[in-house]
């Protein structure tokens, strides 16, 4: 692929760049849709739609948002102007939270199958001769919690592609391309507040002519450069830095060991970092340096015509010495640029129009967060629209995707910036003491991984977040991700990952550790709880399975005393309303016959067992609410489980 | 499912049974194809062709056979009687080696998706007041090597289909309905020697005419009442038992604890043992009398117009007691049995045709065993025949099909009359003591798990298996599969089922375990290995890529010393005919840069390492020759492997 033409006409007559969007500023003058004034769409007939959620741009923070709002059964529509998927390049990291996230949709096994996974972190430093050495290997993934201890690597245009199938199995594609041209919010007060009401308005432009969408929400997912973002007049709060960084992707011969590895060499002739992708490629970024090149212009943008990938590559070449690293092909791709750190001010407008994923933070990619951050972003906010969208939870609890998201985008931008410093320093050696040692470096590697990896972010106290029994489940912290743990199914000594059977269906988890139920006492204790529980959530809920609950009981019997027909008839999905058979393609539960769990380990002794201690949960037992994000959202007694009750009350209505 | 019609018409006007044919004889004198002299088939055009391997029936035996030609390139034809799949019922249990063989053809993934999983095997014996009562819950699985650790239920039909659809893939597909009329071997010394000739014919009919088929070989894997077998006058030895069993596929409604757990109840109302299957469905197996019924006629048939499902089912209800078992619909099949015993006096005439399947061996179903002799019978066959006709191997190969698999076979009945015999006995109690004790119900059920799990399944010495390097690799039996383990991909520490990277693609897999490629002078003496390797296995093979061998290098380097490219070239991808990227949908290695492994933990120490330990291999190393399929069959040290020559010289060719 070459940068020569820079831009590409769609049907209608319209321009747009043709540029690695996902990463930070390129081009930030000619990125935006670029009315081609003298050869307006032929056909210029007017049609009219409504739709409950229109999102704007089918990137990774697109498709996230409309896989999920999809299986959740909302009406929604996804246009992008892009007239292809991606092919190739740009972002391509996958996280091990996100890793869960796809998971949880039934996505994970397939990008599995395609991604390279990266176990180890290897580090090269300047020897005493100059030549660059291995200094030491670390796993990369150092969350002790993460249940896929790695990182996968795909480029993007096919992780889009896992979505893209998903999402067409339930009648969902893109239409492309399309753009925007115009969005109008309404200022009627009650219009806003009402959910039902399609308060915002956007012209959409194709070559079949133009199109007035009324939306009762819109998703603004259109990437850095957001038209969603700047339309509305969104800033970007933040700055440039002077780190300027090319990026190539090609397949290597080498005879460089930690090629496979994701890998920091620090030489005296610079930075560079080794991304192994799909097959045998390789991603290189490598740090740039201006003085030689008069690439960067006096505005801080690059000039890419003074700029070819082959120069990249040769910076790289010598950062590698005494190893050779040669192409065995053309380039893949290849990008350049400058490191931006900005966050939005707002992601989002009355809570009606929202912007995700690029639109809202940009930074380095080297954390490889970019596309993690942009799904999880649509992942927080999908299931809030659903919520709302049903009637079922006040409009109110939208406000809790910007107090979420936005705290986490800041605290990525602060993280990036130390990070980028120190990546971007020169190595410490014996002339250049003020350099940055390989002690110093990874010690930030390491104290940042549980954010890096995804596993450790947290969502502070909200409306829907209520840390308040806290100590009745110690370890599992309430506004972190549900720690995997393997449970056996009671029926049949089967062993489940709880995370399996959580899938990102809208459904609130309710997860009721029981205590020992082959204990007559525990057994009297729960039916009570049952029957409360039953007449509770039947409050929240209509109809003949409830599309808002969802509930698991876990006892603490061992697998040769238990007997799952002990738990009253509430916690079985032949019986139950709130006990739903799953039919997500994640790993199946073939008998739907019981949901019933216990804590113990498999007929081998190798999987599960410990699940009550590794919670942090009693022998009383403990109820646990999991948000249908998969995060811990509230702990309630068993002997006080009307606290769900007043939990639930505060957003979600009762029919 | 009725079983009032008992014949059904062909298109071509020939009557087939319809019985559950893989449960061993239930209607002896009706089951072989029955021509309907009054209509022949109207139009009789003869057609002729070739093919090199014809397969007749579409059972487990067969569509194993003709997934594992195809997948080795091999020219094949499989016909079947049957107008139509099985639907339901039949045989319906996998067993843990059975499910590494899949995987080895890259099918366990969807038979673990749509099966369901036996990890308890659970047992109720009357209590002191006659009830029965839960005596011990043990591993359904004891084998303690298995990689499954538990059986897997699914109707015959659905796992026929997952064969149907990956021969589909490779564009073959079954005919039916077909059926053999006649089929002649030559007598010509020199056609039978010469692997290429068509040296048998088979005269086939369908709803178009007759055809005239000459093949190189055929495989009769055309069930218990095999035509093949009867043809060529193949005798069947053994007994009839006095054993009567009844089966029902229900969907039960009840409170018995164990319903979703292998069981085996022995009441003072009889035995019963219960199979949990896919969805909520279940198998009983009922031992029935005939005292009540007198539906066994004089000549140990049954005569099936006296017994209905609901008889059966009232047996079972009331050896159940106290508990209740109730049904929630129709039975979805049933039949009755005697219980034969009995193995085919010979596996092959002039290893020309050969039987396979429940055509060679009929026992009791209570063990499981059935479909998965078959599928072993042609997983064993398919790899020596594919070498013998690509003009690889001597056709003395081939006598090694009836040496290993009759024996099996045999020791498959003498362990089935234990079973049976045991099962069908009544339980001790108080007032019976003479009857069997759980103890010893459970002391043979163990003892025995080597065996029902399929993984000790051991070959004796021949030509193909050689013992005399036992000890360089004490812990890998020579004769046995090789053990499961997970080792590392040196270049990422990527870690890896050894398994899944020994597909069944008919290559001989040779893993070198070099010892510790970090210290230099075993770097040295690797790089002579792999000189004398090369040009050994040269004179073997020709073209670019070799399909007689595959190499995988094991060290025992840490994933912090090891470089991969210390390894010479030989064993890795790029650079080496013996080194076969893999394109098995199995657990994709989705670089195929090298396939150099180590011997270490993965980076959270929770897989792999302790491999040269757990195969009882010293620190010098050792060379494994592992059969196509699967099985360990020659042991060679570093420094003298040209014991490999001499082994391959004895039965493969050199061009």
């Amino acid at each position: 692929m070459t940068f020569g033409a820079r831009r590409r006409m769609l049907p209608g007559g319209w321009y747009i760049p043709l540029t690695g969007t996902r990463l930070t500023p390129l081009f930030p003058s000619s990125v935006s849709l670029i009315p081609f004034t003298s050869d307006m769409p032929k056909n210029s007939a007017v049609k009219e739609s409504e739709v409950d959620v229109l999102i704007i741009g089918a990137g990774p923070a697109g498709v996230m948002a409309a896989l999920a709002l999809a299986r959740n059964g909302v009406n929604l529509r996804i246009v992008d102007q892009r007239p292809n998927k991606v092919p190739a390049g740009q972002a391509d990291g996958i996280q091990p939270r996100t890793i869960e996230v796809l998971q949880s949709y039934g996505l994970a096994e397939r990008l599995l199958k395609e991604g390279n996974q990266m176990h180890i972190a290897a580090f090269y430093n300047p020897g005493p001769n100059g030549d660059i050495e291995l200094t030491d290997r670390v796993p990369d993934v150092t969350a002790p919690t993460a249940r896929y201890p790695f990182e996968i690597t795909l480029h993007q245009g096919a992780i889009e592609a896992i979505f893209m199938d998903a999402m067409a199995e339930m009648g969902v594609k893109v239409d492309r391309p399309v753009a925007p041209t115009s969005i109008q919010i309404s200022k009627d007060e009650a219009i806003l507040s009402d959910p039902k009401a399609h308060a915002v308005e956007v012209v959409l432009i194709n070559d079949e002519g133009t199109e007035v969408v009324h939306a009762k929400f819109v998703i603004g997912a259109d990437g850095a450069h957001s038209w969603v973002r700047k339309t509305l007049d969104i800033a970007m709060e933040g700055e440039q830095t002077d780190y300027i960084w090319g990026v190539v992707d090609l397949t290597p011969d080498t005879d460089f060991p930690d090629i496979r590895n994701k890998t920091v060499v620090h030489s005296n002739n610079g930075s560079c970092m080794v991304i192994p992708r799909e097959g045998d490629k390789v991603r290189l970024y490598i740090q740039l340096d201006d003085r030689q090149n008069n690439f960067v212009t006096s505005d801080k943008r690059i000039d890419k015509d003074k700029v070819r990938p082959q120069q990249i590559l040769e910076v790289a070449r010598k950062s590698f010495n005494p190893y050779s690293i040669k192409m065995t092909d053309e380039f893949d791709w290849w990008t350049i640029y400058i490191i931006g750190q900005r966050v939005a001010s707002q992601f989002s407008v009355h809570e009606r129009v929202f912007i995700a994923g690029d639109a809202c933070h940009t930074h380095s990619p080297k954390a490889g967060q970019g596309m993690n951050a942009s799904m999880n972003d649509s992942h927080n906010l999908a299931w809030k629209l659903t919520h709302v969208l049903r009637g079922w939870a006040d409009i109110s609890l939208l406000k809790t995707y910007e107090f979420e998201r936005k705290t986490y985008a800041q605290d990525l931008i602060n993280f990036d910036k130390n990070f980028a410093k120190l990546f971007s320093g020169k190595p410490r050696t014996e002339d250049f003491q003020d350099g940055v040692s390989h002690e110093e470096f990874l010690r930030i590697f390491q104290t940042f991984g549980g954010f890096t990896s995804g596993i450790g972010i947290r969502y502070a106290e909200s409306l829907i977040t209520n840390t308040s029994h806290q100590s009745l489940a110690a370890k599992l912290i309430i506004g972190q991700r549900l720690l995997p743990q393997i449970f056996l199914r009671a029926a049949d000594s089967r062993p489940f990952h709880i995370q399996d059977l959580l899938p990102s269906d809208g459904r609130f988890k309710l997860l009721i550790f029981t205590g020992n139920t082959a204990d007559a006492t525990c057994r009297k204790k729960i039916v009570d709880v049952a029957k409360e529980l039953d007449s509770m959530l039947s409050r929240f809920t209509t109809g003949k399975i409830s599309l808002l609950f969802d509930i698991l009981a876990i006892s603490s019997a061992t697998k040769a005393a238990v007997r799952y027909n002990d738990l009253p008839k509430m916690f079985r999905s032949h019986w139950s309303k709130f006990v739903f058979p799953l039919n997500v393609n994640i790993q199946p539960l073939i008998s739907e016959y019981i949901r019933v769990l216990i804590d113990d380990t498999d007929v081998r002794g190798a999987q599960g067992g410990d699940g009550y201690r590794n919670y942090g949960i009693g022998p009383d037992g403990a109820a646990v609410v999991i948000r249908p994000d998969g995060y811990v959202s509230m702990v309630a007694p068993l002997d006080a489980i009307n606290e769900l009750d007043i939990y639930f009350r505060a957003f979600i209505k009762t029919p």
